[in-house]
């Protein structure tokens, strides 16, 4: 999927309910705090923060400034426009699977064409899931005085906020918590499951099954209930026979194959496209086709996987850009903040892996 | 492929060749040389920089400043610590496929994780092949007196070196220039394609296939001097019959089957892993089993293909971690740089996609 293609997707921020309080900020420390706790001048403080070794301090003197630093939590101001300003022109974005998952790229590319568009740069830092890593990335952009941060992760999940992220304004992006005022944007998974059925219903399927996935995530939860409610519009009662769990890869895909042939669906929707591919692998050795014997849909429309299946995959998109630019614009205060995350719409893809039929 | 697995093999930078000349670089240009050329103060040029509205200053001379920093091309200086040092703690890094493919977030990582141990924070720009966005990104970084600049591209490839690079220190990552003294980390397609070949040798096969890309690049170049010294060390006489062409992508690799057949091959080296993965489908579809009719190797070790595809490909993972870390370890003057753009190890990875069989 191009970018252009996710740009073009516009955000469903959310209904128009009231804004909730912005999330409580400690006031930062001044440097005047520090000397004052230290019993020193500011001009001292200052000497100790920049490290002039050659300035005649005593090691006594140095050493209270340091503790009065350590205790109060002092910042260092990396910044000259920030000396003034207080924020610099940067927004931070600590992101933990770039380099394992291809999600969190299109997250970068939206955060960063939004920042730009607004004159901010986007200072970027890779976690991979490491805590310690994720702390020392959060400082280092409290220490640059970044406008805010926007804190995301690879898949959809509830997360605790990390305690220095509340030191700056933030954003989670593809993620939640439970806070009182945490902002947040996220996918819509039960729109995403409900286009996914829609495409399967729209070709004359009436009996669909559905593979969610075996770990507990929204996404299991919102899909499924994105499904049910697809049906519910076309008037088909739920069969709790036709959902069935596999583990979301395409191991799981290919071993949910045999129970899958056991239903008697004429079509399927898969949690994700990795499962689809899976099962692709499972029909082809029983010496089923797809569409005809099987129609399939995938969910995440992505990059390298979906539109080069043989048959290509329908699928819903996962919208990762408009992720990262609707976080920018909550961050920013251009998009109000929705009571509870807002919801970012996902777009169906189709391919040919469904097609017209007649009615079963 | 773990980070931790990349991080584990250790770069070849080289042969121990002398280190040619940094390349030159243009003393930045002074607030005292737009202040003589405009024939104004510091002072002065200082507060129209800042854009300090209310000072007063003539409109007339306001302009003769903004002229004098057009025609010197002046930059402002964005960091406190960098108006004392001249350099800030940020490595910038130039991508252009963070959104569009998986291979740039392993740059990201491995350049990151180095740049850290190095008391580096990572400053970085996605481009997506924008040149404007290029343009801006590299401006951006030289603003914030960058201590230099990785430009990265997500294919090898030869480029030309953006004017402004030339601004800063910088070195070229998974791409290298014939400019003199252009610093350049690059995979070894030639190793590369050496070892996927000795996976096939290793396991008794002689009439090896080798389906190479039809667009023009080093790794195409690469890999078949590759192929073709592994034959040679095997005593193998090289057949050009049996190297074939098509577009390196999933469909290139299904259409090329019927070709591959005639051939009379026990096993093929595919140019990538998503040409493997469309060629799986083509040899299916024969009614032929991978590796018992025909084994088969990748490259690329794609995240989300190689291991998945049924039976898991063997292959040859890009370095695109330790291509990250490489970087920055030349631009920090860590690695002397070599003669020539340095080549990574590229490491060979092996599935169940070709076993141990008798020799044919």
């Amino acid at each position: 999927m191009s970018s252009k293609e996710n740009a073009a997707d516009q955000s469903a921020a959310g209904p128009g309910s009231p804004s909730p309080k912005a999330p409580e900020r400690a006031h930062p420390v001044t440097l005047r705090e520090v000397a004052e706790a230290a019993g020193v001048s500011t001009a001292t403080v200052s000497l100790v923060v920049n490290k002039k070794k050659d300035a005649r301090i005593a090691e006594e003197t140095r050493q209270r400034v340091k503790d009065a630093i350590r205790a109060l939590g002092y910042r260092p101001n990396a910044m000259a426009k920030t000396l003034v300003s207080g924020t610099s022109k940067f927004i931070g974005l600590v992101a933990d699977g770039v380099a394992t998952t291809p999600f969190a790229g299109q997250i970068i590319h939206g955060a960063q064409d939004e920042a730009w568009k607004h004159g901010y740069a986007l200072l970027i830092a890779n976690t991979e899931g490491n805590s310690e890593l994720e702390r020392d990335a959060i400082s280092m952009m409290l220490e640059y005085k970044v406008r805010g941060i926007l804190y995301s992760t690879w898949f959809h999940r509830q997360t605790d906020v990390p305690a220095p992220l509340r030191e700056a304004d933030f954003v989670l992006v593809n993620c939640f918590s439970s806070e009182q005022g945490a902002r947040a944007v996220v996918p819509d998974e039960v729109q995403g499951g409900r286009s996914a059925t829609e495409i399967l219903l729209a070709h004359g399927h009436r009996r669909i099954a559905f593979i969610n996935a075996t770990i507990p995530a929204p996404a299991k939860d919102g899909r499924l209930q994105g499904y049910r409610k697809a049906l519910e519009n076309a008037g088909i009662p739920f069969d709790p026979d036709l959902v069935m769990e596999a583990y979301p890869d395409q191991e799981g895909g290919y071993l949910a194959t045999a129970g899958l042939l056991k239903r008697g669906a004429s079509a399927v929707y898969c949690y994700n496209d990795r499962m689809a591919m899976g099962l692709y692998d499972g029909l082809r050795e029983q010496g089923l086709s797809i569409p005809d014997d099987m129609a399939v849909v995938g969910f995440d429309n992505q990059e390298v996987i979906a539109a080069h299946l043989r048959p290509p995959l329908s699928t819903v998109a996962l919208p990762h850009y408009e992720l990262g630019a609707a976080g920018v614009r909550m961050l920013l205060g251009i998009d109000a903040a929705a009571e509870g995350p807002a919801r970012i719409h996902c777009p169906p893809v189709e391919r040919a892996s469904v097609q017209v039929r007649a009615h079963a």
